[in-house]
């Protein structure tokens, strides 16, 4: 996908009214199921036990409002959907302002947006608007409306699996849960869905790249818990024992649209392959102007699948961390705050990851003492001061490749990229003077 | 204990004529018994091989004194003990100012106070003066006089072990050998005090608790090689061997009665349970602010209980470090130096480190994922921007309780106190998401 | 050797015309064995292959020089042998200035000097002159005259091995293959010859020593590929395999004539004994002030030695370091740039590392807790404030002797040089407070 497609797809999803549950996340799947086909879409019934926790109801909002004493339609949910409590119950009353203020979320620190808020696991009601508006209010008689309904249903997910020569996996996972912001929301699933295509066009995949589209927490926990689909069926595990035994990366995509600095937020502690990789292509592609977040500052489903004994090894991706910038979680994470170029250069960082790890592999030199490069055309065969750095990183690569380092490896000790050492190591490799060692 | 408490204890104990061996000791120990009754007072015999010592003579002072040419009396023993050079030989006869000069002690850089001096294991005799009294001595004749004694009897300690559920110990050694110095000789022997009328106050006591009370170095080294007490009678053991099998932290108490910094001093490789402990109590109760010293910068039990071989995991506890601060073996080591907010202070740090080791655990979460807190009151039902942070440090508790880390290491990544750790998981044991595992 | 006398070796050895093969070489082992009959001159046939790489032919260089239009002769070979390219190829005949040219060598940015250049792998020919001179060619019939022959011969090599108490071996190798260079070429093997004085004067020999003197690379290639020598005879080996079981630390000298700071360049993970040792003793013996080398900037026989899977123990010890100095590989590299004081340093820092490998052992104290050592009279008798600090290090020597360090690690943890801890050592020893064990 181009970078105008994904910022396309973007504005197609941002509207849509998003909940853990219910028609907003079917008709965010099906979006991206006319965009990947491969995607599967999955359902599981409110009040399922998933681990520690029980699928909740679907909750429906048809509208939500107040009438304020001068008759005036505020918090209109029709006209953004996130002035509405996520999952608040019906009602349809008259309060006086002192009432009607319990049930009113703003941000004093930020008075000019609508925060983003939810009560999943309690019932209760309320509307979001911005503190201005909240400041403005005055004594009197106000009608609050929210026409809602909380039902049995289904909670929705989609998943993939894009079969490799190898049954071990790369994983990748984003959320489709929020309402209308498009940073922290919208991104994630638009950036997964352009890695999808971008595999599938690889002519040769090494590792098999298994993705999931789901609510967030409850999503992932739910996911984890299900009978482990593709391959996995008949074993008798869930997706979580299937993806211990076969996951070596994953990467958690959130805030992945807008155009400020990279971020990591690294695993439980911050040493799996997945953190090597993406901190040698941050590190490299950004000369090392990112941000290096510990577990500590997690946020999103990192809390669920680097979960003490779920220790799938995986780590967040952002550009602009959750938590982190200004307009998280309110009526400013819009369309404004993604770009094109966001989208283009998230998509470049992870697709390098996908090469990096494909390309990541141990190898021994195939003699004792320096291999005879000039014999072979790999170094100019005149030796002066001036020649002497040009072969610099080869011979680096060649005294490095003493399996006891895979590419990654010898990456970090000799100070070039992972990319030119895959293409270094792909030389050496067709000179018959390094062999890849099987190291597991 | 309360502070005036100890500081009165100490100012009990400050004027007795401590050496040693011999009344001094004997009479130390016995006020420290009238306080804490489970003490037993230990003798052994002089000439007994200890380790790669022998038990020296009793050393017994009645008087010693200098008269000057003008008839008047210096370096009286009578007026401040530490005129006279620990376990000097008697004298009684007349020197020249050149002749008596070679048995005078004095700091030319520290001029108004009296050194303190001891010449344990070989014959001397000699007086310690300050500098200011030496550089006024005129020619003539001075008479010296010291009656002593030197003679075979014991060497006495005292010791006691608090049981408790376990056989495991924690064990506490300071010393009872320097005559009227406050800070470092009786500061010691009242924070142990204060700390076994703590302990024994305890509803309920995981580990085992010992103390000593003994001479420095000859009495560690003779406690070290006696016969095993408490448990390992009939054993065949000696203490040493006994406790190397037993104590899990020991903490050695010198010069914990002044209110300045707090210093550890680490064990021989900085790394035991010991060291872990009072480091985390340091850090969180002085915010950072204390000494950390290697042991190469060791100079008190810790010396013979860390000695290669011996290994008892045990690290040093000062307030200002013996050798380091102005007063050390001197004079001005007396009742003004030390304070009751002092003792207090050390009594809280060590009560801090007894509540640390008793609550320290290994956990596991019981379930995968993070678990559901809001069904179980744990965290707010509704989410925003405001109540996240809220329950950061339950919720980072959950993601170390991994099996891997025992509280300790989890207050060091999580940056929590051990105090508010071990609440933490109490909380989340009683909601049964975590249960304790055996690491050993 | 004293200090003039390794000076003027290196002037004996600095005229000589050396190159991989050939007559020079064999000049100057000859010379070197004059100096040390214990070194057997080795030699193996051209087209001999030896690993990746084949024995090249002997070339031989009889006379070069230009005849410029004016009829001046430049570039002449028997005034400066650094003016014909390295192996070049026998040629007589007309050249324009443009033809010429491309056949001349200068360096741009040190327009004043000759620089060194050869082109042992492909077949050229060529001459190096200054660039000043250069830049001063006119138009013009240049006739360029180089009479060199390139047959079938041998390669040279000399070896010895100085037997000690242990078959483990202490390995020193250098290079003899550039024509007059007096730093980067001569110091090396002058520095060798006076190690091997040094060594064979020694009354007790712990260890064995092995010198090598080779062509650097190919000869390095070659020794390492021969049957092995030395008490490898008819063991099947070769001296890599031999040396791989044998040699416990080794030294690669070069660029050890200078009188700049010290260099060690590491082994490829900067962590054998070899490293330890020299860092230890430069550490101490330039208080601090030498320059740490990674083993990326490696540029001598270590490339060999240290070659994934030859992996012998080895660093490379200069002054200046070869790459780095502004004469390195140039006509300023002359018997200026060395001195009888730069020589007399490098002998001391090699004879220091030799010292402290003999002296090197691992030491458990004999006693449980502190020995006595005022009974022994290895500590002042009478205990002072001033007393303290005198027996500091034998304390701490005493402290360390655990069995988990050697003399190396004890002397890194406790500050004192390798020198003093093994003379405290020796005293401890004597005194039968500590024993050797062995912890291989």
């Amino acid at each position: 996908m181009t970078a105008d497609e994904m910022y396309a797809l973007c504005a197609e999803l941002f509207p849509i009214n998003r909940s853990l549950t219910g028609e907003g996340v079917r008709a965010t799947l099906d979006i991206l199921k006319r965009e990947c086909p491969i995607l599967e879409i999955k359902e599981v019934k409110s009040g399922t036990q998933v681990m520690d926790w029980t699928i909740p109801k679907e909750w429906e909002c048809e509208d939500a409002y107040i009438i304020t004493p001068d008759g005036e339609k505020i918090a209109d949910f029709k006209e953004r959907n996130l002035h509405v409590l996520g999952y608040s119950v019906p009602v349809d009353k008259e309060f006086t302002l002192e009432e009607i203020s319990e049930h009113l979320y703003s941000l004093s620190d930020q008075p000019e947006v609508i925060p983003y808020v939810t009560s999943y696991y309690k019932e209760r009601f309320g509307w979001a608007i911005t503190h201005r508006q909240r400041e403005g209010l005055k004594e009197g008689s106000y009608r609050g409306v929210i026409k809602s309904r909380l039902f049995d249903g289904v909670l929705n997910y989609a998943e993939c699996l894009i079969p490799g020569e190898s049954d071990e996996e790369i994983f990748f996972t984003t959320y489709v849960c929020h309402p209308s912001m498009a940073n922290n929301e919208c991104s994630g699933p638009v950036l997964a869905a352009a890695l999808i295509k971008y595999i599938q066009s690889l002519e040769h995949r090494r590792y098999s790249y298994r993705f999931v589209f789901a609510p967030e927490t409850i999503g992932a926990i739910t996911y984890l818990s299900r009978p482990a689909s593709f391959g996995g069926e008949g074993s008798g595990l869930n997706n979580m024992e299937y993806m211990q035994r076969h996951v070596i990366a994953g990467f958690n995509l959130s805030c992945v649209g807008d155009d400020r600095d990279y971020s990591i937020i690294r695993s439980r502690y911050g040493d799996t392959l997945a953190d090597k990789v993406l901190l040698n292509v941050l590190k490299y592609h950004t000369k090392d102007k990112f941000s290096d977040y510990p577990y500590l500052k997690r946020g999103s489903d990192e809390r669920q699948y680097q979960a003490p004994g779920v220790d799938i090894p995986l780590v967040g991706f952002c550009r602009s961390k959750y938590h982190d910038f200004p307009e998280y979680h309110t009526s400013a994470d819009d369309m404004d705050l993604v770009s094109p170029a966001g989208f283009e250069g998230s998509f470049k960082v992870m697709t390098e990851c996908i090469r990096a790890l494909e390309a990541n592999r141990t190898y021994t030199l195939t003699c004792f003492g320096e291999p005879q490069l000039g014999k072979r055309g790999l170094v100019p065969t005149i030796s002066s001061k001036e020649t002497y750095r040009q072969t610099l990183h080869l011979k680096d690569m060649i005294a490095y490749c003493d399996g006891r380092n895979d590419l990654l490896g010898i990456s970090e000790i000799i100070g070039a990229s992972l990319d030119e050492c895959a293409t270094l190591a792909q030389k050496l490799k067709d000179a018959g003077l390094i062999k890849e060692i099987i190291t597991k």
